[in-house]
């Protein structure tokens, strides 16, 4: 039953990586950067992003792409920026799955206005573990840590923390009533993934905000080949 | 395909709920109570533990189980308070799954000793989706929810608000440092789940151990049918 298991999850993973590669070539063809961004629920992903997007990047019009079990309580907080917004539930018809996979992603793509996109943000479901192990088709992926978390999250949900290429260390003006010792999350984070870019946030002071702005238009102005892998 | 889907999971979820009722055959028989205990990644699942449980509860002998997609940081935590603490990692041989489920239980009962014990807590994996899913043999589920997380989690997630009897509204401690509204959260709780028992507690400070304590108590005192429903 144990091997019968293994392999339903590896089908279901090779066929995953399929659909994520067509997404990526629709992407592609569209000039559109995708940015697959992470977190554990309640980390902060939609407050940074009311703050980094909220005002436009220089040179790139950017979209959300806004991933929820259920409900568009974090999609109609972002329409209120004047960017284009799309919400995708995955308790449409998609079982309440704890992760978007990259059929979800393709179900939306006819909502999405690529045309008029250089860099698109998918929110995923707050989520730890399976969103890593879900490629939609993303060119870069980022998590959000929030410091409330603690200093042990790298080392017990590694495979998010090594998945990543930026890990947003966010709510530090939490910084001086918490018990947490940053320097060891920093350094927890470094041996889980010693090739991570990580910035240090305070969405609420604004802190590291204008950091990440300049991480997301570089992003978007660095466009990938598209055959690269999904 | 999608039907497919769905019934390859309408097929593990009946073959775990058959699991959970010989788990639950199994605590019944050496009359233990199991609570899985459920949150986010960081809500403060296992320092609640330590002040709930480290003194014993009067006339309680209270033993841990603890999930984690690997390492065993939690367990090491709790096994300074001398309880059995056993440790169970999704990521050994069950592919790194983002809950516990019945057969992941039942492969960990030979080495809890349930002779010794009146009280079985399952500290869950952090994820607020699938472990509301899948049961493992328990007489009731409870969720710690950290005051960090906003007070939209309940709408987002009303699975696992709905599907415990006890919410756990933690790092109360924060509460003058968060732009949070304590009242909202607690009617939005009330809202997808008005039957439920809400506690406020700060695992650092104390406040609202002494309820809690109080809580588990009174669970592990509640002995159930062994003919109840998993």
């Amino acid at each position: 039953m144990h091997r019968t298991k293994v392999r339903i999850v590896e089908d279901a993973l090779d066929a995953n990586n399929t659909i994520a590669r067509a997404n990526r070539e629709d992407f592609d063809r569209h000039h559109v950067t995708v940015l697959n961004l992470m977190s554990a629920p309640g980390a902060g992903k939609t407050t940074l992003l009311e703050r980094a997007i909220g005002e436009p990047l220089p040179g790139v019009r950017a979209g959300v792409l806004e991933g929820d079990v259920q409900g568009s309580i974090d999609a109609d907080r972002l329409a209120t920026l004047h960017i284009p917004v799309t919400q995708l539930n995955t308790g449409n018809g998609f079982g309440g799955e704890c992760h978007l996979d990259a059929n979800m992603v393709r179900s939306a793509l006819s909502e999405l206005p690529l045309d008029d996109l250089d860099l698109l943000v998918i929110e995923n479901v707050g989520n730890l573990v399976c969103p890593a192990e879900f490629r939609v088709g993303e060119d870069a992926r980022a998590m959000v840590c929030s410091l409330t978390e603690g200093e042990d999250k790298p080392l017990k949900y590694p495979l998010m923390f090594r998945a990543c290429e930026l890990v947003v260390v966010n709510k530090l003006d939490l910084l001086p009533h918490l018990e947490i010792d940053l320097d060891k999350l920093l350094y927890n984070i470094d041996v889980v993934n010693p090739d991570v870019t990580v910035l240090t946030t305070s969405a609420r002071t604004g802190e590291g905000i204008d950091e990440l702005r300049d991480w997301l238009t570089e992003l978007a102005h660095r466009r990938v080949s598209a055959t690269a892998a999904p």
